[in-house]
């Protein structure tokens, strides 16, 4: 394959909400699964989250659920500066982005950025990072670049 | 599991575009992949489409990706009255739905009536036969099931 990401594998599809509370109990009576814990992406010290090319303290609640070969992910965000709270602001509720695991995060960011997409969000998590790219004018959805140590 | 559907494997992403052919092309440029031949919807005396009770002459271009164990599939719809048209006019370009592949059709739609996720369009294809499901409200994203003849 000579894609950008050498891989074509969604591993995951993530939605905007602004209850992820309620949103989560929905899809759990829907599916007929447990209801996940939510959890709180970390704080800027430790996630390094930069958006649009600055520090930003946004952080969002994640609830994920295994729906066949990828994850659907329900992310509702804080108030700073982020692409989720802008994409939720712009767009509504709903499908924000879908992710692809990556090999070499910086070389990657540095081609796709070489090709047109712009890096718009990146930060660090337990275990990896992530880098959301704008692909939205031309796929009509963003991509997130999923990076992990523990292969 | 006891969920709605007895299936929770997400087989297929939705997403509305407005221009079919460049959307299709980027991908492929993207992805590294041949870009696909996108097909027409049949006819609405072939394919019965209902769109909110109603019979509609609605027709979409569509074109596949393989992505994984989903498929990404690209809508262009025409100017009739549809899911596709709505969604699109309302939100504009993005993704529209999640799909399930699910058993007796007729049957899942009146179970899901019940529960309070109308159907808003439907329609048949060449071995098989489709539903939306209005779960926006809920899950922040359109379900489609998808019933295929040959299992």
């Amino acid at each position: 394959m000579t894609g950008l990401l050498n891989n074509n594998f969604i591993t995951q599809i993530g939605i905007l909400v602004n209850d992820i509370d309620k949103v989560s109990q929905a899809y759990a009576d829907f599916f007929g699964v447990a209801k996940p814990e939510a959890i709180i992406t970390d704080t800027v010290d430790k996630a390094q989250t930069e958006y649009n090319g600055a520090a930003s303290e946004a952080r969002a609640k994640l609830a994920f659920f295994n729906m066949g070969s990828l994850q659907l992910e329900l992310i509702e965000p804080d108030q700073h500066p982020s692409t989720w709270r802008d994409y939720l602001n712009e767009h509504g509720e709903g499908p924000h982005h879908i992710a692809f695991v990556i090999e070499g995060m910086k070389e990657k960011i540095t081609l796709l950025e070489s090709k047109g997409f712009p890096l718009q969000q990146k930060g660090e998590y337990t275990g990896g990072r992530y880098a959301y790219i704008d692909t939205f004018k031309e796929l009509k959805v963003l991509i997130e670049l999923l990076e992990n140590d523990n292969k």
